[in-house]
């Protein structure tokens, strides 16, 4: 089985008419120099070439749509309003927050080194971070940063910050769920005590998934081109060149060795 | 401090232009012959009268409006829809099922008494009826009910049923969550342990209040004065008549001896 994963390609060849040769597409490819794809459900074609291709990957591609469609669609931010974000070293995560700032919203993010606490502080302009493997109280970090509470919770990780989130919400709070990563290796899932603030405080809480939501991609451009071209996003990408590196490339994203999103290339023209 | 409840009144003075001599209101009043209402927020000008006043302190008043706002707002119910309602028996449970009937949905409704699911089945229509108590697996209850899973649930309880129910859902599933009325009294509210449902199943839930959605009485009433008119809605009334009973029937309601929504009659023209 070759390894699937997101990728940019050129088109030498097409039986397809929605796509000819020379087209630059995006989307599910292989790992490999080329590829037959007969899956075209899941191809874009790359409209605009004067950002670089790698984003196609990810600030342009599923991540950044899933940032869009969790914060914009589920969450109908408000300027002024408050903004937290789990898991916001990540690449939905970092988006999220940028997004947020500058729709002129107050952002806080969580993450899980101090490292990526300055990081998000210095340079993806989060008002306030906090590492929440040196908080005992969850509850009480939210306070601290949230004095006035939370409008938008964007859930990344479920579990025991959701919990805390609850208890921290304010009155027609939205929580977009676009994962609950603390959850899914454990043996029982763990309880969910504070949903009663759900009624007192009229909360809507949805899960989503990206593959609902493709056909707002030509929005989601209109929105983060002029950004990108402006450089009001900060975007940063580890690149191992050549395919041959790819494998030790994905070894060293679990153990943390990439700096950013990490991209292989496969070919440069 | 007196007693403050829904009621329906006929005003004999007014200060306020909204409301002239001999208008009929229903709203919060108080247990008295005469009372002098400073709120007008909470009085609602009655318009049709071709059905007994005193709908409009249950069916088409408070409750009524909380079954319109939860189901049809913040639901989307379409024909075929499978639909579920916890605290079925009450007066939004028993209107929830009947509109959801009435819109061509499948409906099961869970109660806490033998007498009232087979009243549920054969008064009010519903598809199928469970005595919660009765059950000692409500996953299996639904599981049974439901073998194509849950579209929609209209929650009152909240803990143990709800858990259930998320196992449950369809895809793009939907939970108004009007009441948690089995978390309220406990010292700690049990843990919901499903929630990675909301993700695998793209779910929304939602916590409302009535007193958010009363701008669209007209179109709750738009909706139920036809089906009253024409007899297709159940709705039982026990009455009391006089002030002097009140006391004895508000008591009544709480060991049960009421069929149907209480109404005390405090004068008739």
């Amino acid at each position: 089985m070759p390894i699937v994963g997101y990728g940019v390609a050129k088109v030498l060849e097409s039986g397809y008419p929605d796509f000819k040769k020379g087209d630059l597409v995006w989307g599910v490819t292989k790992w490999e120099e080329y590829s037959l794809i007969t899956m075209t459900g899941s191809l874009f074609k790359i409209q605009h070439t004067d950002v670089p291709l790698s984003y196609y990957t990810g600030l342009l591609g599923m991540p950044g749509m899933t940032t869009y469609a969790g914060f914009y669609e589920l969450c109908s931010p408000k300027k002024g309003e408050y903004v937290f974000v789990s898991s916001a070293f990540g690449a939905v995560g970092q988006l999220v927050g940028q997004l947020a700032k500058l729709m002129g919203c107050y952002v806080v993010g969580s993450a899980g080194s101090k490292e990526k606490v300055d990081i998000l502080k210095s340079k993806f302009g989060f008002d306030e971070a906090f590492n929440y493997k040196e908080e005992h109280d969850l509850d009480a970090a939210l306070k601290r940063c949230f004095p006035e509470g939370i409008d938008i919770y964007f859930d990344n990780v479920g579990g025991k910050m959701l919990d805390a989130v609850l208890l921290n919400m304010r009155f027609h709070g939205h929580i977009a769920v676009a994962g609950m990563i603390s959850q899914y290796n454990l043996d029982q899932p763990e309880g969910i005590r504070n949903l009663l603030s759900l009624v007192y405080k009229r909360i809507r809480i949805e899960g989503f998934t990206v593959y609902d939501y493709y056909h707002l991609f030509p929005n989601f451009l209109d929105l983060v081109l002029p950004y990108i071209r402006e450089g009001k996003i900060a975007y940063v990408e580890d690149t191992a060149e050549g395919l041959e590196n790819g494998p030790s490339a994905l070894v060293g994203i679990f153990s943390g060795q990439n700096v950013g999103k990490q991209v292989v290339v496969v070919a440069r023209e």
